[in-house]
């Protein structure tokens, strides 16, 4: 029988969980919320599915979306819901809306890990995520550094690392935010990110340093890690072939820079021109070559949709499917992910 | 006696020269080149700069500018040049016009070490270029790295280094190059730098990875170091404050960003809104707690501005001036930099 899906919080994660959400054999999607009339809300429609309003309906009525129902009516037919609200409402639902009726929640990266007490990523720590009523799912940034630090862990052994996130200013579609022109350090030392690692791969000693830039498209990081065993470049370059959910990608491809990344899975026809996979560069791969134990790379993570699979893996986690390894191979076939 | 010095090259850099040589009370500018007519041009003859011809006149008196002279006149009555000219042209300039005319000359970071033999930073090894006829300033970033290691490493001794450039895209006046919306990183590891600060601080472990971002300000490092001796924040940020051309910024006077920093120095009266000085922010400075020896930090570097202070000392050093201690002083009384 399908796990019965809800959406509450339809942005930039939201709409692309409840396509993905649609696109599982083993799920349905009973619906999406909405609190005000967009294009998001017409593309959802057109789409099919259900709108439930929260907090009153706005203007939708005044602009011809009729709703389904309220959220009430969601949680009534729904089994688990994916909160992809701005953060701290996702906290504030649980309270409201989940828990008074018993329902499973997942809830996203701006939330705290202690509002779930789970954070996830599925390929590291799928099985604690098992039948739990509520799973954090955690941050484009902390899943992208999580996806390679834990097969880099698994192989070597991790000492120690440093990243330093560059992070991409505002969303495509987001007219408010910048920078324009400048360089923004995180002038926390060091940033959330390294603890925030930590909620997942629970023994890796890391400290993260972060900035913003004047970019849309994707965040790129660069990576130090200290390795208990000594490694070389090409071993490292079949790990992260070998590896879920990260791609190898090659300067000899073109594929230098971010916009060529996008432009690329524009290109392969992938639903919004989504990439999923942490891209990792093969040149920008090395190994230190005196000592043989010191780790550099860099990779490029598209923050608008490498959680997406987390989140449906999630789901079957919390839903009970215990085959985590079988889980992530189902929702990479739904998304073209090899 | 003052010290007479041409400025061949009238670009960014070499504009910034020609006006910090004039303002040097032991210097005497004798003029700059031209090939072409530009606003450049224009402000160089409203400063009342002589102007030398270089590879003929171009369109310069067609727009009223009458030339002083061709670059021979230049070469007759300086004693050194200081040459701005693009990437390579520095060193075809030495085989063509300073060595048959038996003229010191500083180039640029654009140039190999190897076309010079010395590569200069005043505060790290002055010395080096007393009384030598061709001296290579390294680049802006180069120069960055090398103030702040050269102050720790003579502090905390460096067992190695591993820095990440975050490279503004183009000058604010470029209107040529990029990327606007990417970012793109140098996919060779490591990145050129490293072995670049190597040829002033010969014995730091370095390696670099370098990116470009759509930003005309400054460039942004962010440095790990592993230490020799331990090491505790308030010392490290007490350390740069007394090293001279490093700037300790803070996030509590809202210099929080490069943009911030660059209207702070255009409020400061700075020429240009220069800003030659390194600039360190305070809250990002950390040192490891458990083992007390490895430092992060992170800097702004000022591309247009940060070398024209070493251009000057290096055309003491090579015409005699012993003290580099001296030069230094002088220099940064010009620049107003305490």
């Amino acid at each position: 029988m399908a796990i019965k899906v809800g959406v509450v919080g339809y942005g930039t994660i939201g709409k692309r969980v409840a396509d993905a959400v649609a696109m599982q054999k083993d799920m349905k999607l009973i619906g999406v919320t909405a609190h005000s009339y967009s294009f998001n809300t017409e593309v959802a429609k057109a789409k099919g599915y259900k709108i439930f309003t929260i907090d009153g309906d706005g203007d939708l009525k005044l602009n011809g979306i009729i709703p389904d129902g309220d959220i009430n009516n969601l949680l009534e037919e729904a089994e688990v819901i994916v909160d992809a609200t701005p953060k701290k409402i996702g906290k504030e639902n649980i309270a409201k809306y989940y828990k008074p009726n018993k329902i499973k929640a997942a809830v996203q990266g701006g939330e705290k890990h202690e509002v779930t007490g789970t954070s996830f990523v599925a390929q590291c720590n799928y099985d604690e995520a098992l039948g739990k009523d509520y799973v954090r799912i955690v941050s484009c940034n902390t899943t992208g550094l999580c996806r390679t630090l834990h097969a880099v862990n698994e192989k070597y052994g991790i000492s120690s690392v440093h990243a330093t996130m560059i992070r991409r200013g505002a969303d495509p579609g987001d007219i408010h935010h910048g920078p324009i022109n400048a360089i923004v350090p995180v002038l926390e030392m060091p940033s959330h990110h390294g603890p925030d690692v930590q909620t997942v791969l629970h023994n890796v000693e890391i400290f993260t340093t972060a900035l913003s830039v004047p970019s849309t498209l994707m965040h790129l990081h660069t990576l130090t890690v200290d390795l208990k065993k000594k490694a070389n470049v090409e071993d490292v370059v079949e790990l992260f072939r070998n590896s879920t959910r990260i791609r190898v990608v090659r300067n000899a491809e073109h594929l230098r820079s971010t916009a060529e990344i996008m432009e690329f899975a524009r290109d392969i026809g992938r639903l919004r021109g989504d990439m999923p996979e942490i891209c990792v560069w093969k040149e920008a791969i090395g190994i230190t070559a005196n000592t043989h134990n010191k780790l550099l790379y860099m990779q490029a993570i598209h923050q608008e949709s490498d959680v997406i699979p987390e989140n449906i893996d999630a789901i079957r986690a919390m839903t009970g499917f215990k085959d985590g390894q079988k889980s992530i191979e189902m929702t990479n076939e739904s998304f073209g992910i090899k």
